[in-house]
């Protein structure tokens, strides 16, 4: 970093005072942040590390784009407990040589999200290391939160948001794959959304909920095994998907199976309920059924069991 | 990790899953912890993140002092505000080749150090990285923030705390100093405490209140500045705890000047208060003066400034 310490700070306090949320005592300059207790919600509660070289290369994608990933990255699991966010801490660790231009790129992708979201940074860490690294923490608040452990057998496999494009913008992106007709997948993976308003629709239907980060069948694999069913998902429903997104045309731009991402491809940060009634915004993607495991049921009407899909880098919530 | 990622959750879900502190309706396992808001208590809310090579060196520590250290270096922060630990969130960066055994020595010093200030970990985020990195964020709950602006000129500089061991202890193991009289300030580095009751009392009868993590100098004089103010550190109270602790003759022992550790090194995690009335369990270092700066009043009578002293590696708060 470039200037002085005092000099980096108030620029910080600068970017994010302005928006400070509801309830928010004492934002940033002490020693932590103080909040009023708000008696009538549970409070959720998350925190999401973003590591260069391990989900981010600055080649691949600007300052602004990794602080607009990284807070969006966090919030997904607020949306997947059916929570509303509150407001957040930032740390961050920076190089010693990390320029002053590209912090405020980076914090201005933070504040972006957050504003996005209605939410505010209110205090944070900031610290020297080799790596960048980017973590977020969250409060949120929810009447009714959402665990994973609930789905039952008969309850369909509900999806909010769009599928397999975030996986397939990363290996445009990893392959330097020049082609505006890929331009659209690229931006869904440097800017996902965590999709509060879906979370907390189904917090008032669905039985289960996850956000999907590690990949389709792996996250709603480990609904099902928390569940105690079986997820079979519907690969007529998936191609159908693909269809209408337009997944299958650019994956087979770049000789990608559009199942193939569908299914393992992460970060999109769509959300998946078990319901047994239809959830607004989300499309049938399966069901859950007695047993355990995840499958695919084909066209024809076999099922595939699924292993080992998704970008495991044993990411994972402890 | 050379356990798969599942068999590390599950280690870890036992090893945390024990003592979930009350109010804690949900902990390891879901998306996200939830939480039984406290209405009659404002929320202290902090993040500290520890850093590989920046902050610690596999070579000078266990990974169970790591994980101590850490853990108590984010509560230090809940102390320097009044505050009471409630809960905690861990995220944790770690190599690919990381050993199972290391893991559980980092996981077994955070617990300790949570349960011995009767808080728990209640949830977290485990991801891939070169570096390992241990970030720890914390709420707290109090009636009365301390805040560091809350100085006022006449009020005295009261210490919580040993000063300067730490600063020795590093400086001996960063040189690999063997002796058995260097022991007690290897301990006073690697095994920090919080000071939360010393903070309690203070946040009863004290006017403003810091905890010390870069060193006493830079650290009081944020909350000079803060709170418009000069400080006054007395060479001879100085001199006099140094005495009582043992700090000079081990000082001596590897040719540090006591005074210097004391002003200059940080991670004593010690409490300075601004307070007009004596603080139970602390020590008098000194003034606050109208004016501004840090000054050291001298044996003699004059005061001379004190600059630049401190381990500033940019570590500092949002």
């Amino acid at each position: 970093m470039r200037s002085g310490e005092f000099a980096t700070i108030l620029r910080l306090k600068e970017r994010f005072r302005s928006d400070a949320a509801a309830g928010v005592l004492l934002g940033i300059g002490d020693d932590a942040a103080v909040l009023e207790a708000k008696p009538f919600d549970k409070l959720v509660w998350t925190i999401d590390e973003q590591v260069e070289k391990t989900h981010f290369r600055r080649d691949l994608a600007g300052w602004i784009d990794i602080g607009w990933r990284s807070f969006m990255a966090a919030a997904s699991d607020l949306a997947a407990m059916g929570a509303e966010p509150w407001c957040a801490l930032s740390a961050l660790s920076l190089p010693a040589d990390f320029e002053d231009e590209d912090l405020d790129a980076l914090t201005r992708g933070q504040h972006a999200a957050a504003v996005r979201l209605g939410t505010s940074i209110v205090g944070g860490n900031l610290t020297r290391g080799e790596l960048v690294t980017v973590t977020t923490t969250l409060l949120g608040t929810t009447d009714r939160p959402m665990l994973r452990s609930a789905a039952r057998a008969g309850d369909e496999i509900w999806i909010a948001g769009r599928l397999g494009l975030a996986a397939t913008g990363l290996f445009a992106l990893e392959r330097g794959l020049i082609d505006e007709r890929l331009d659209g997948v690229k931006e869904a993976w440097l800017r996902p959304w965590a999709r509060i308003g879906e979370g907390r629709h189904a917090a008032k239907r669905a039985r289960a909920l996850v956000d999907v980060s590690d990949g389709l069948a792996q996250d709603v694999g480990h609904m099902a095994e928390a569940s105690q069913v079986r997820a079979v998902f519907d690969e007529k429903a998936l191609r159908a998907h693909a269809n209408r997104t337009g997944l299958d045309t650019v994956a087979e731009l770049i000789a990608l199976d559009p199942l193939e991402v569908m299914l393992g491809g992460g970060e999109d940060y769509v959300l998946a309920a078990a319901s047994d009634v239809p959830l607004e915004g989300f499309w049938r993607a399966g069901v859950f059924a007695e047993g355990q495991g995840v499958a695919l049921k084909r066209t024809g009407g076999r099922e595939r069991e699924l292993f080992e899909l998704g970008y495991d880098h044993f990411r994972s919530r402890l």
